[in-house]
């Protein structure tokens, strides 16, 4: 896979395109990394990629001309037509899913801006893609660009060892991770929970599944409705509902409204 | 403000934390960054930060002796406590709201896995807060911790120059933002729309504002609902969807459903 980045601060990438997964799935030729300063190819005198917006208002806007010269030349050798993803605050969320259906192209242009908006027609005519990691505010499109590389390529072959995959195998069950815990098993009066000690296999799965499913209910219930569960977890899972909506309602005290159904 | 991030990769961070915003706050003096390999703080003689799972499994998880270290090593100068956070896929959704909420602390410490799980005392005794940035699988903590400090840092009173702080103000309407032109007018045939090159203010605006919350509906439905609207916007929006529907079941043509409401 060959995944270039445009970009006005294409030295933002060196630390994170050299280290770990990235670095090593370069050193195995699994993917050829670039982050690539736009403004080369800025075709007036003065190198300038943004102008003021057209109707006024504050901040600087991209022009289209150097984003679509910059795509050519990148796509002009390109076998299959590459994907052209802009990393924006209004696109689609950017999900698992959409990691692995990334993992399957050849090639990946990313287009970045920074504090300045996008002329409307790169978004219109010259992206395939547009993605938002989440709802806040960052400078730029470089960590977005990263965030995505990064779930991108360790999902392609060969890049994660054995020891790694495993980690993300406990994604795929749609819950999240249970609790983990390695040496020493007591630590300055905080223990380890017996079970994990005991040797039994069949009881540390049933409790890390146990922990796995409470931790979902807690934290993400949104999670259990896609989540492949028994008939048996889904009635357990149930009853830790009713328990926990009791305790909550006996710490707020009689006072508290205790009628109806939720 | 001071950050630290404990990482077993400081030097991912060398070309993010020296670039554009991050790198301007820290010569303005606003805030402190630092990358701190937490290997430093291993109590063995092999510099050991990681050990086996109890109960078996793959992956490895970090120990809690050199984090807890870590941690109350730059704590004990500290004046107010400082927020430590952990990003994790278990945590809370990173979201604007939080950025500004982290933004008016003294000191905020990341600690970043990287591959590995965390042993369950690290989240439970040491962390303030956990915080995940997006439902996808990354290699570790340090790019969420980037984009959470972009975030953070941002906000910062100084750090933004008036062109940009108007950027970030376009989001606190609570809807996507209208499209951007710059000039040329015409490039290739496509073409600026009439309106923005009129020199009519209230035209524009007009037309920004109908541009900002056609886009948010067709995105983002979602954000409507928290969004500050005129009861006539709201109607607009109304019809807007209506026609829109209508539309997609003259195309679906006469076999499509057209019973009922949604």
């Amino acid at each position: 896979m060959k995944i270039d980045v445009l970009t006005l601060f294409p030295e933002m990438f060196n630390g994170v395109f050299g280290t770990s997964i990235l670095g090593k799935a370069q050193e195995k030729g699994i993917v050829e990394l670039a982050a690539i300063n736009f403004r080369a190819y800025a075709n007036n005198k003065h190198n300038t990629v943004d102008d003021y917006p057209y109707g006024g208002g504050g901040g600087m806007v991209l022009k289209p001309e150097p984003m679509f010269a910059a795509v050519e030349d990148l796509v002009k050798d390109a076998g299959e037509k590459p994907r052209i993803v802009l990393m924006c605050p209004q696109g689609e969320r950017f999900t698992q899913r959409k990691a692995e259906e990334l993992s399957s192209a050849e090639h990946l242009i990313f287009v970045c801006g920074h504090y300045e908006g996008y002329d409307e027609r790169i978004r219109e005519h010259l992206v395939t893609d547009e993605l938002s990691i989440g709802d806040y505010v960052l400078t730029g499109g470089e960590l977005p660009a990263m965030v995505v590389i990064d779930a991108v390529v360790r999902l392609l072959p060969g890049v994660l060892g054995n020891e790694t995959s495993a980690v993300t195998d406990s994604f795929s069950t749609g819950l999240l991770e249970y609790p983990h815990y390695t040496r020493p098993a007591s630590f300055r009066g905080m223990d380890v929970p017996e079970v994990l000690i005991s040797g039994h296999h069949g009881r540390i799965d049933a409790w890390r599944r146990e922990q796995s499913l409470l931790r979902t209910l807690q934290r993400r219930p949104d999670l259990l409705e896609q989540a492949e569960l028994s008939a048996k977890e889904r009635s357990w899972l149930e009853e830790q509902r009713r328990l926990s909506e009791q305790e909550r309602k006996e710490q707020c005290g009689p006072a508290a409204d205790d009628g109806g159904t939720t």
